[in-house]
């Protein structure tokens, strides 16, 4: 087993990582003595369930499965966990585990956050995307029907478990899904991480687990890293180090809430954004051709789409870009690149140029995920 | 006017009381340079906005009206409000205004605190109850059917503008719900004022505003003390200084619950629960009867009920207080008086005292509010 910390004064808390972590006791010390629930869908259930019940027994009227995906991620399923909350009688000394990917994650830490105005609980990521991102750094919420994450608050978990055990029955598309992110870690801050993931990009897909825990740990590092630089974001400027977590994001925001969210996969439309980010740079003269075309290689290396959904067009594009949490004071700002590996958040882009990449990739018949 | 500051650190706010604060521009230095939403009622856009509209120019569109009554607090009514943020596309740095009792403040902090992960927000609180107690400390959030305020979340505003002026068209049996929170203060932490309380309370009936000055400042600065000391209710061990605040709020929870919210307001459950919390530290030996019957005088001087609704059962009670926040690891904790003036949290009562408060309250015939 690997472990991180992630600083934040007395809030900080460790990140496992390693092979059969679930069935371990060990790896549940933050559970000693509390009443617990357990908060799933219907997928992981099955898969992982057993597993963590040998070292952590649950009544099972404390376990909710909700339905699995995107679509799930609303006020209303996080109104259905509270009320199962009330009705098995929480306390407010609670501990609530969040066994899932992104959405779960999200769904339940949310609902952590405002039962009782906020209990405790611990991400127990099964997907890469929410071990390699999600699940650490305590962003939590749900999607409004106008905006990804528009609702939701900072609530950050008293512990993170990511068994690697849990990504060998990944469905492929999600495994794809969770490297845009890995991506998004390599272009935003580590240019030996991007040459790293270049060579080892077959690895991972292949499910190989030494490459597979190397990814997990060093992402996880640069977001404890970031984090514990800047928890909330900067709130006040919105170009505090923390946004740079953010490439690809306005982008991709932008393409789940046209295509309806659960159609595309957050990693999916991210990869987009990633390809989108590294255009608009390119057309800015901050990064070489060169080097963009080298970001969207790597990106269809990892089987994930480069152009959004053919029924998005450039104005519709724009519109949705706009209600993202990133404009302040009327002005946009996006996370582009000063060269790979690092990523940097400004409002100084040319319009104009914006206007060509949405043109250049709105146009283009898109690869269907 | 007088001005108080709740010392938090980065989130330390300004407390501003006085007459006209409204319509004097230099009562919302907070606003300037920024874009502004505001939340109100019905009844109380009618009475206030016109002079708030004097000293802060808001597009139409900009005002959200909710219908006014505490039945408005669910999850529903936030929604509604997120909604209409997003329609007109708040953005990040949007200060939300939120203009009325602490039915409004309570809806549009929780608002504010779950859009877009948290926005900043103003209290301009406009009864008794809001300014001597809900618009201060950063309590927010909506109740559940279950319970009171199951749903919520800290979130501090940037500034507290209670303009005394609000509270002369307040009608009466609001300004009694609010001078129940204010008997609260003096029984839980000043003798002295508990003194002056007795000797003023036909004035404050009145609304003589030399006295309801001295009130409202007096709450504020115990509750800003209070609240500085313990922002977040020492969420391991419940048992903080701020957890003093909810004297007589376990009972109040229970008749609020069981009547349905907004049949009762808050602070007519809160007088009852005074007197229960003052008869059940009578039977456990820690105030003398004549301590207890002078606590109850006060209440009903003030002219709120002293005994729960008729409909409520001593079992229903006891079942109805289970839920409350203050329960932990199995065990229920109520504040109770040492001393009129000195109240505590313990867990270290006889449950048979507990029914026998019950007991003497519930079988009686009811005062209806």
């Amino acid at each position: 087993m690997r472990a991180l910390t992630i600083e934040l004064g007395g809030r900080g808390y460790p990140i496992r990582i390693g092979a059969g972590l679930l069935a371990r006791p060990g790896s549940w010390i933050e559970t000693q003595g509390r009443p617990l629930r357990l908060v799933t869908d219907g997928h992981v259930a099955q898969r992982h369930l057993p597993a963590l019940l040998k070292a952590l027994p649950l009544d099972p009227a404390h376990v909710l499965e909700l339905p699995a995906g995107e679509a799930q991620k609303t006020l209303a399923t996080v109104e259905t966990a509270i009320d199962w909350l009330v009705r098995t009688r929480a306390p407010r000394d609670v501990l609530l585990v969040a066994l899932g990917g992104g959405v779960v994650g999200d769904i339940a830490g949310f609902t952590a956050a405002i039962y009782q105005r906020g209990v405790d609980f611990v991400q127990v990521p099964t997907t890469l995307l929410a071990q390699v991102d999600s699940s650490v750094g305590g962003k939590t919420g749900v999607n409004h029907p106008r905006g990804k994450n528009l609702i939701g608050a900072f609530h950050q978990p008293r512990a993170v478990i990511a068994d690697l055990d849990t990504l060998s029955t990944l469905p492929a598309r999600e495994l794809r899904a969770g490297l845009a992110e890995v991506i998004k870690y390599a272009l935003l801050g580590d240019a030996a991480f991007l040459r790293w993931l270049e060579q080892h990009v077959d690895a991972l897909l292949a499910l190989e687990s030494g490459p597979l825990a190397e990814a997990v740990e060093k992402c996880c590092a640069m977001k404890a890293r970031i984090v514990a630089l800047d928890e909330r974001e900067t709130e006040s400027s919105g170009a505090g180090p923390r946004a740079l977590l953010n490439l690809g994001h306005t982008f991709a925001h932008a393409i789940e809430s046209h295509a309806g969210y659960g159609e595309w996969l957050h990693g999916e439309a991210v990869a987009v954004g990633l390809c989108m980010a590294a255009d608009l740079s390119v057309r800015m003269g901050w990064i070489s051709g060169e080097d963009g075309a080298r970001a969207v290689a790597l990106v269809r290396r990892a089987g994930l789409p480069v152009q959004p959904p053919r029924t998005l067009t450039p104005d519709e594009f724009l519109d949705r870009m706009g209600l993202d949490k990133k404009v302040r004071g009327g002005r946009m700002r996006l996370v582009l690149l000063r060269s790979l590996g690092h990523a940097f958040v400004t409002g100084d882009f040319d319009p104009g140029q914006l206007r060509a990449t949405l043109a250049a990739h709105c146009t283009a018949a898109a690869v269907t995920p």
